[in-house]
């Protein structure tokens, strides 16, 4: 399915009026990037590079929507023409997936005509706006968290398609596994799951329900303790499964209280490596306040798919460069009230200070002199129009994953607070 | 492509525990409800109806998905072989698309063997958790607009393919339009658009900008004028396209004020005609504070592609009856604290005195006495398995969006307030 007409109206009337003197085919140099962190955070999490480099594959303009194009006379024949042969032959840096990034990080560089670089902001801004926003919630549960796993559970709270988006962006920023099969399919990522209350319901007593359950699934199977009673269904989950219970799980009720009597009834049955799960309506906050509770891992649903509070990563598409009639480059920028951009064509570094980051230092222009300057953050990820492979596919996402591991400890230790504040480390233009 | 893996792995291990004892294919009741309201809420709007329908008849186990779950061992090979087989024989009843609802209003009532509804819920349960949210934000901001035309504009800020239920589920609620082109090809909606600042960028100048897109496009086109001098942008504009001027568009600064001023000069440039439509950012109180501006029309993009505070509709899938041992129907519901579920088989009237919502009343196991009960709110959906072709496709969302404004003219007046309080009309269960 092509991903071409994932696409705002107004990329292709551009184009077409751009097209008509030849303005359209001028190389130009658009950047992606957050003008702010949501309100209070400290760092962002980059994701949705390695879905975008596959969107991207698939953004063709096959006979069925030209002629659709055609029909609705959104565009003139001669850019017809032009979209039918589109294929995007330019070059993409960016932020390696998994990166954190900061106000104004230059998460993509895209370089090639403005018409082929145009057509992309749409699509670029949606894959990065959602994932990037379920990523930054995500690595603020893990810390939370403390080193306990965390399981995405969120399909059913947002778009069927943005879930494996969902479970693909929390994984990288340190999820354990996803409750989503499509996730597992498409990306590699641990699957898992436990039981609904239906099922309970089904077999009408917590008995004949876990007996069906550890049948199907051995006694190291999780069991959904709080149909109807959760001391009775502890009782009732051990006396079916045994000491060798492999977890409860807990989906209502005060968790922090119930959590520490479930605990004690357990290790009272002789149940003492049953672990206990818990899911009900989790945020990093909840997670934080459970921090002192026997919980042994949490599963995350609403929270995590929505951003937490911020379900959308606020990050624009600029023009910041063209060539100009002299073969120069021209930097650009808006001057809108509030809205200004910063022209040119930026090279970021991490400047770090014994390992810690101390600042996200842009270079405007001219590259940063020397090794000392900071880690380098912009990546190749398509060359000529190819995509780079390293970045696809499952090893991509695992690749993701271990760069965010890495990034997040060279954060200062007050980047984790959970409350509000300003970015951990200032944005310098330099 | 098969949606049968945007599902849960909990579905099929529960399915594959309950086959080996013949109980998953008891006959079952499943119904799709919101316990409440998102807080301060007056009603909710259902969307995503016709969606389903259409990845209901992609809800297959092919061979890939099959070798996969093998190879993972999600399932048992007799489970693979009833998933093989699958195909949905059973019905679905639910409220019309567009149709409004309120807490515990049985949205979705499933019915067929508990295996072939459970496995139905994860993806159930995406769809009209993310489209009913967009649609319930929309319906709000419609209000606000009091009769001003709306556009969805938010495809960059939600996932590429939640971009395309948004511009649907925004078009039921009462939109105008969307920016969105594959939700114009795959739904029938208008598409629209207007330039961004980019392309003014690459020309450097307005006047060149403007007159290029004046060029392709005609005069009565839209042209951006706040990239740099909003005063400026608006001389220009009138300068080149001439006081047919279609309309111009505001992205930035103080709109109550900014609106008013472009008003006067447009006026004073003898562009009388020429209409204003703004996008900076807007919610339903954006919308609403802009009410006495002269104002033409709105873009609305962020707030509404995510719910407007409300990203996920916080609608739950239930298990409510099934066939037991002798032959009779046995209501089911949980007991958890703050989570228990009203057992049995549902039938909803909308209660009216006088045109007018009072209620939404919900009987339980006996159906409605009289037509002078209320409206029914449940249609059929899904008969033995089959899709009802009158709620699919373009003609689907064209009705659902007819149905939706019926549906709302029966609202006591209060409900359209955007400020916080209680559902419009109370839910009786009878």
């Amino acid at each position: 399915m092509t991903s071409a007409l994932l696409t705002d109206r107004y990329e292709l009337t551009m184009i077409d009026a751009a097209l008509r003197d030849g303005r359209a085919l001028r190389p130009s140099v658009f950047e992606l990037f957050a003008r702010r962190l949501p309100t209070g955070r400290r760092y962002g999490v980059v994701a949705g590079t390695g879905r975008l480099l596959d969107l991207l594959e698939r953004f063709r303009f096959g006979p069925d929507e030209l002629a659709w194009l055609k029909r609705e006379r959104v565009v003139d024949d001669a850019t017809l023409d032009w979209l039918e042969g589109f294929r995007f032959t330019g070059t993409i840096r960016g932020y390696r997936e998994g990166e954190l990034y900061f106000p104004g990080s230059p998460i993509l560089v895209v370089e090639g005509s403005f018409a082929e670089a145009v057509v992309l902001e749409t699509l670029a801004l949606s894959v990065f706006n959602y994932d990037s926003a379920v990523a930054s919630a995500a690595a603020r549960m893990v810390s939370a968290a403390e080193g306990r796993p965390l399981a995405e559970m969120g399909s059913r709270r947002t778009g069927e398609r943005s879930a494996i988006a969902a479970a693909r962006a929390a994984y990288i920023a340190g999820f354990s596994a996803s409750s989503n099969l499509e996730a597992g399919r498409s990306w590699g990522i641990p699957t898992m799951g436990t039981a609904a209350h239906a099922f309970t319901l089904l077999y009408g007593s917590e008995e004949d329900a876990f007996r069906a359950q550890v049948g199907a699934l051995g006694p190291g199977t999780t069991l959904l303790v709080d149909t109807f009673d959760i001391e009775q269904g502890v009782a009732t989950a051990v006396k079916v499964a045994g000491p060798a219970l492999g977890a409860v799980r807990i989906d209502s009720g005060d968790l922090a209280v119930v959590v520490r009597e479930v605990r004690a009834q357990l290790d009272a049955l002789g149940a003492t490596s049953t672990r206990i799960t818990v899911t009900n309506d989790l945020d990093e906050h909840a997670i934080a306040a459970l921090s002192s509770a026997p919980v042994d891992s949490y599963g995350v649903g609403t929270a995590l798919v929505t951003g937490s509070g911020a379900p959308a990563a606020g990050m624009i598409y600029k023009l910041v460069a063209h060539l100009d009639e002299s073969g120069g480059w021209l930097p650009v920028g808006k001057t809108s009230e509030g809205k200004a951009t910063v022209g040119g064509r930026k090279q970021p570094v991490r400047a770090l200070q014994d390992g810690v980051a101390v600042a996200e230092d842009i270079h405007v222009e001219d590259p940063p002199l020397g090794s000392d300057a900071g880690r380098p953050l912009l990546v190749d990820l398509v060359r000529e129009g190819a995509p780079v492979e390293a970045h696809r596919g499952s090893s991509g996402v695992a690749a993701a994953r271990d760069h965010h591991r890495a990034a997040m400890a060279e954060l200062p230790l007050q980047a984790l607070s959970l409350s509000r504040g300003e970015p951990a480390i200032p944005t310098r233009y330099l």
